[in-house]
């Protein structure tokens, strides 16, 4: 058995509450090394006859990458606290592996050696609010999503649609706009709308905030605002802002007031400020977000600034009943920060969505004290790796999704935010060639995946654009050039989503298949007795697939042509084709 | 390369700041496997030509266990920020490690491959007192240290060494007794007494709290206890109190209300009750610490059990100037509640020391946010093994060291409560077989090694005790009971320590030898241009030992003869024999 590839460390994503009784152990093991696993646990305490008193649980693999196999299982520990370690097996020999190193033997004289998980609090269980896992969200961008009143057009508003975006046009998207188009939502079917900024700024992207307390008059009043997010929530549509709080726009009164009076200013510690006199050129002397002058980084440790970001959270909650916060630049501001803003926020509303911006790694960020979702783009990148840009094999892609899924613990799953583009990347469509089918087999895909996805404005009607700013075009609303086939598929895979929990986010996800020769991958969703299985080809050919043994030989429902078939040991499926069958 | 051995996930032991402007990075791979590596770093938005901009800098291997080696560098990131990667190389090949995977390459087109460290924010770092490194512990079990003042005795107090200790005897130890003996203290040389708890309570042992605000009466007054404090940092001896915060005692007022008014009782929800009426046999349904009816578990999530035991941790903070917090069973307290009792507690003084009691690997309390130390008994089981009781080899020996030392940053384990026993084990000499020489290696080793060492009160002088209640038992203060020949080698280890840099917290650790056949151990501390060598010999035979390369045909200066002596390549030494060289 290979030691060196043998891992797990209690909290984090090895060990963790699932909720106030149950606690999830996973175990890393070199991949086809080891043919069994059990879990041996007790309660620290429980002693008889000079022996810790243990008992066996039977792992099973719950997925696999390419270097590794993943082991889990459930426990619900009687006394909510748990020793533990693992007898693992092979055709060669059986070792105990435990926190202080390996063993031959199962030892019962001290429990010192074991890992220790020891007690599960209440108060230290990852906790997202238990609508979040159930939400489709659509991201809109507010300038370019619709023009509903253009007395409030800023100076220079070009046409709708009558040029390509640019860094500094304006097309005058206002909320009026948004609220006349909910229909198109609620048709689509989502479940909550994610913001970017909408404070008073200065660019048309409105990440370079001038304050925090003010609606940017382009978008409209406060009281447009109140109107919007009661018109989203008489629809069941939740509504989640942008707060952008790891720096300010240049134009944010204590910078400004920085610039003027230099060391004289009062807010002169608002900001990390490296010597005096603080210039923008050639290159910031303050820290700043990336190397741009115009957006001087906060310090989020000074107690005042921490005091006025905290009120600005707690504010937009409260007033305006506002149902989540997406934090820009999650990862570059302090942990420290985000648990008091979590404490904050959830002071007025404990059911809101806490969502950071981080696009790597992020176990640190979601342990139940900061954040309750990041944006998931390892999910995006392996999912665009495959279906969009054929760079990987779907072997290569089961591993990739294998590695997400097990870089968080589960209920972290439940809640990401999983998303197939932002106003950050290429619209989805223009990575995948422009080729429908291939987004298609993407949104069957992220609509099926356990997490809260998130569809980007006018993605699901054929929008094209480049990278930033050619992905933020106008929303085109005349339906003569929309795709509405493509409408209509993804109105369709978030009916089956909402009617069907194994399709949702307590769905259980297992790859079956993956097939590097033809390119296709099966995957079943599973909640208590009621499994789908999901075929999709990322080939151009009509193909000759074999029948998964799930349903060989058996009658089952395909719910897309809504017809009972009957599947032998082969089947036929055409270029990119999609099948999903109901067992 | 051995693919499945490389290990690395930034934050906690592998990635993290060790000051306001240091990053430590560590790397994990197969023992002996890997001949160099290169950490690829560079500022996450610095490109070029549309290539991300990188450097390489050289890692060393910082210590290796069986299995592993591990590699370290030190990178001050001009921005505070850090996107970076691994350059393995072999005689076979050179392979690149990353977030996402590994590659043969060193990709520049995307910073997405890498891993991040965001940014170096000061709040997240962790940072102790700066006197915690310095700092050398005495523990006193108060009932047990010195009868000062009989007239406070409690009922049945038995004549001082009269009988054995047992669960339920006392022998009157007092504050008047730790303060007629404080001389004790300062000729040894030690820094802070930690004492096991002194507050109002049932046992001899007093973890089972009646009154969190009130000193046991058998100790003294809250006046003596202020002059004891007063007293102590007259002669620069910090003091540190327990806190049992997991659990009350069981004529704690609350729960004594919850015995007599059931569901009635105000304080029903400050515990963990299962069912009414709550009964205490034959097994409390209720969580109690263990099993232990009179233990009962609080609950710390509670706002008002929460706003008491805060209250608590600032008002003997506050009114009695105490220096340090121990933290009985503190594993088992919410990680929430550690948040708030660290916040609270340095707001009354930010030089507080915060130690939790746990017993295994205790990285997620040692983040910055919750403790500055836990005790450190995985340091004290590879100790023991090795030169107490002869259960491991010396090369085991450095690998579990070097396991400990790479389980947490180096700012942890600069103040690492380092302990060879307490009042929770048997006493360190009794594990010796009560062999002097094998404690006087043992005491050697431990004032040497980086961290917080602790002496248990009497083990100094050569004291005795099997398990709790045998290691319990009273100080010896006639002299000539007393082993003062171990006495004055402790107060020269003592003193070295206090005089070299080199011997204490910041002096680098690193072993340079471990023989299994002599069963010898070779190990250098060192800072800045000052390095001392350590040859330990846990073999009962004289010996003869090659001379390490760092002093081979060399004059040095022996610092216990005190003489200069010249080293040819051999050289003779005693059974258990030390050698401690100034080069």
């Amino acid at each position: 058995m290979l030691k060196e590839a043998i891992y797990h460390r209690p909290k984090n994503n090895y060990a963790y509450a699932y909720n106030n009784e149950t606690l999830h152990i996973r175990l890393r093991t070199k991949k086809d090394d080891v043919s069994s696993v059990h879990l041996i646990h007790g309660d620290p305490y429980h002693w008889e006859d000079g022996a810790w008193q243990i008992n066996k649980t039977e792992m099973k693999i719950s997925g696999s990458t390419e270097l590794f196999d993943y082991w889990f299982v459930e426990i619900k520990p009687p006394f909510r606290r748990l020793r533990y370690g693992f007898e693992l097996s092979n055709h060669e020999e059986t070792i105990v592996y435990a926190e202080r190193g390996f063993y031959d033997e199962i030892p019962t004289d001290d429990t010192a050696y074991y890992f220790c998980f020891p007690f599960l609090n209440e108060a230290d269980i990852f906790k997202a609010p238990s609508w979040a896992k159930d939400t489709v969200w659509y991201q809109i961008f507010p300038e370019r999503f619709a023009n509903g009143d253009p007395s409030i057009n800023p100076k220079g508003t070009l046409e709708w649609e009558s040029e390509e975006p640019a860094t500094n046009n304006f097309f005058g998207g206002d909320f009026e706009g948004v609220i006349q188009h909910l229909d198109h939502l609620v048709e689509l079917g989502i479940g909550g709308i994610y913001f970017t900024p909408i404070f008073k700024a200065h660019s048309n992207h409105k990440y370079d905030t001038i304050d925090y307390m003010e609606i940017d008059p382009q978008f409209g009043t406060k009281e447009t605002f109140k109107r919007l997010v009661d018109e989203c929530h008489e629809r069941n549509i939740k509504v989640m802002l942008d707060a952008v709080f790891n720096h300010s726009g240049y134009f944010f009164e204590p910078f400004q007031d920085v610039l003027q009076k230099q060391e004289k200013s009062i807010y002169k510690d608002w900001f990390h400020l490296k010597e005096f006199p603080i210039v923008t050129e050639p290159t910031p002397n303050y820290d700043a977000f990336a190397f741009v002058p115009s957006m001087p980084k906060l310090n989020t440790e000074h107690p005042d600034v921490k005091a006025y970001l905290l009120e600005v959270g707690k504010y937009w909650a409260k007033e305006f009943n506002i149902d989540g916060w997406r934090l820009d630049v999650a990862n570059e501001v302090d942990h420290a920060f985000w648990r008091e803003f979590r404490t904050a926020v959830k002071s007025v509303n404990p059911d809101l969505y806490i969502l950071g911006e981080i696009w790597h790694d992020s176990m640190p960020w979601l342990q139940g004290d900061q954040f309750d979702a990041v944006m998931n783009y390892p999910f995006t990148n392996g999912a665009l790796d495959f279906f969009a840009k054929d760079k990987i094999s779907a072997e290569d892609f089961t591993n990739v999704i294998s590695e997400v899924l097990h870089s968080y613990p589960q209920n972290v799953n439940e809640v990401a935010f999983n998303l197939l583009g932002s106003h950050d990347t290429p619209r989805v469509l223009t990575i995948c060639d422009e080729k429908i089918e291939k987004l298609k087999l993407l949104y069957t895909f992220q609509l099926s995946f356990p997490g809260a996805p998130c569809i980007y404005y006018g993605d699901e009607i054929g929008m094209t654009g480049k990278q930033d700013p050619g992905c933020r075009k106008c929303m085109v609303w005349d339906e003569e050039r929309q795709d509405r086939d493509l409408f209509e598929y993804v109105q369709t895979l978030l009916k089956l989503r909402k009617d069907h929990k194994a399709i949702g986010s307590e769905g259980t996800f297992s790859f079956i298949e993956a097939n590097n020769e033809n390119n296709t991958i099966v995957y079943a969703k599973t909640f208590e007795s009621d499994t789908f299985v999901y075929i999709l080809s990322n080939s151009p050919n009509e193909l000759s697939v074999k029948t998964p043994d799930l349903f060989k030989n058996k009658t089952v429902f395909n719910v897309i042509t809504e017809k009972n078939e009957t599947y032998n040991t082969e089947f036929t499926i055409e270029g990119y084709g999609i099948k999903i069958i109901r067992l």
